[in-house]
């Protein structure tokens, strides 16, 4: 059976999250459904992160099989983008892959952004893609929070409790948080995130920006293993899936 | 009277543009209606420029006069703001002035930002915030031909049918192309603008990025005076107001 790899972006906003819910629409249910409406095959989309409601992606990455063999790549694309308008989920790129190919499975690397914009005035152009902070943030200080979680720990404190992964122990690549004017962004990388994982870090280095916790204490919550010794979950406007890693 | 200048950031797709009219919210109007709602005063807000349906602002500018004098600039922007909710306006900063200041008259320039995305794949996170054009678009040609119109011209050809302006004579003092990955933006500045006449240049500019024209038809279509002779208006989601400026 032919497989076929998908690059995808999508607008959060109007969806349950990536995967297919029975409580409303989901970017896995609506691609499925597109791809019914073109070749007749119910297929599954395979994603590679598994997006919370209203979290958007750049370039979420999916793999589907279709059991006819007559579809090219580039018709695979056009036609699945036909069918998705006019919800704001496009596909970028298709390619044809082997069978050991899994969006899931094969990724090495997943990388988000999570925007906060810091101002006094309440958002209007970047109303559902960004987290609204009015306190002046310390973005040193935040960095220096994040210098904390970098490496292989124990998240239990970042993850959310109706996290569904075996094991709370994960690998943190990467946290980078940088201004730009009144926009702060963090950057995260890591083989796999925990539930939540990066919007309850991203709660928690508020905290130090804000000066209410120093660095040290992000140690402390992290040590703590307890989900209630962290900061608060981030809301999840400001996150976006940016990039998933594969080998090669 | 004391008078307030505002800088305004706002979503053009909910409006019927910033001017008040009969057939659908305005952001003059919601602004007018924020303003009665804390002060109890029924005052006209004055803005810079008079964008049209769908068009969006990062620094509007505007002013109005209160009759009281019991306001500061910070409780002017902090009511308006709350009485804005939940409509994408924000006043990002108030400030008292002068009877001398006009928002609209002691403007020297105002500078906009069109932003079209270039690709194969719909628009998914900038619905509405871009025009999608698929067919590749040659930069430095776009470039050629937009510098054909810098400087002091009668732009008729690129000024809509319903354009108010006494004259047809405006002085382009900048229009730059230039393309970020699949982004290609086109920026302008002049002292003032006529009805439609960057979109009616983006839309020209865009022949020019696809090869149907040369840079010498831009400067055929000038010459004209004649708005037929120029291309199609670009859609207004992709042109945002981005900064209008004042003496000192």
């Amino acid at each position: 059976m032919p497989r076929f790899r998908l690059t995808i972006e999508y607008d959060g906003a109007p969806f349950v999250g990536w995967q297919r819910q029975d409580n409303g629409p989901s970017v896995q249910a609506s691609l499925e459904d597109a791809v019914l409406a073109f070749s007749g095959e119910r297929v599954e989309v395979v994603g590679a992160g598994r997006t919370d409601t209203g979290v958007h992606a750049e370039a979420q990455v999916a793999h589907l099989d279709l059991a006819s063999e007559r579809f090219e790549a580039r018709t695979v694309m056009n036609a699945v983008n036909a069918h998705l308008r006019p919800l704001p989920v496009a596909v970028l790129a298709a390619e044809a892959v082997g069978e050991d190919f899994h969006a899931r499975f094969s990724a090495v690397w997943r990388a988000y952004r999570y925007v906060i914009v810091n101002r006094r005035a309440p958002l209007a152009l970047d109303l559902g893609r960004a987290w609204h902070v009015m306190a002046p943030l310390d973005v040193a200080a935040m960095q220096a929070g994040a210098d904390r979680l970098l490496g292989h720990h124990d998240f239990t404190s970042f993850r959310a409790v109706q996290c569904q992964a075996k094991s709370p122990l994960k690998t943190l690549d990467l946290v980078r948080v940088s201004r730009h004017g009144e926009r702060v962004v963090v950057e995260a990388k890591a083989r796999s995130f925990l539930h939540h994982q990066v919007r309850n870090i991203v709660g928690t280095l508020k905290l130090v920006g804000e000066g209410k916790w120093r660095p040290d204490d992000v140690t402390r919550a992290l040590e703590a293993r307890d989900r209630t010794a962290a900061g608060p979950t981030a809301p999840a406007d400001g996150l976006t899936l940016v990039a998933v890693g594969y080998p090669d």
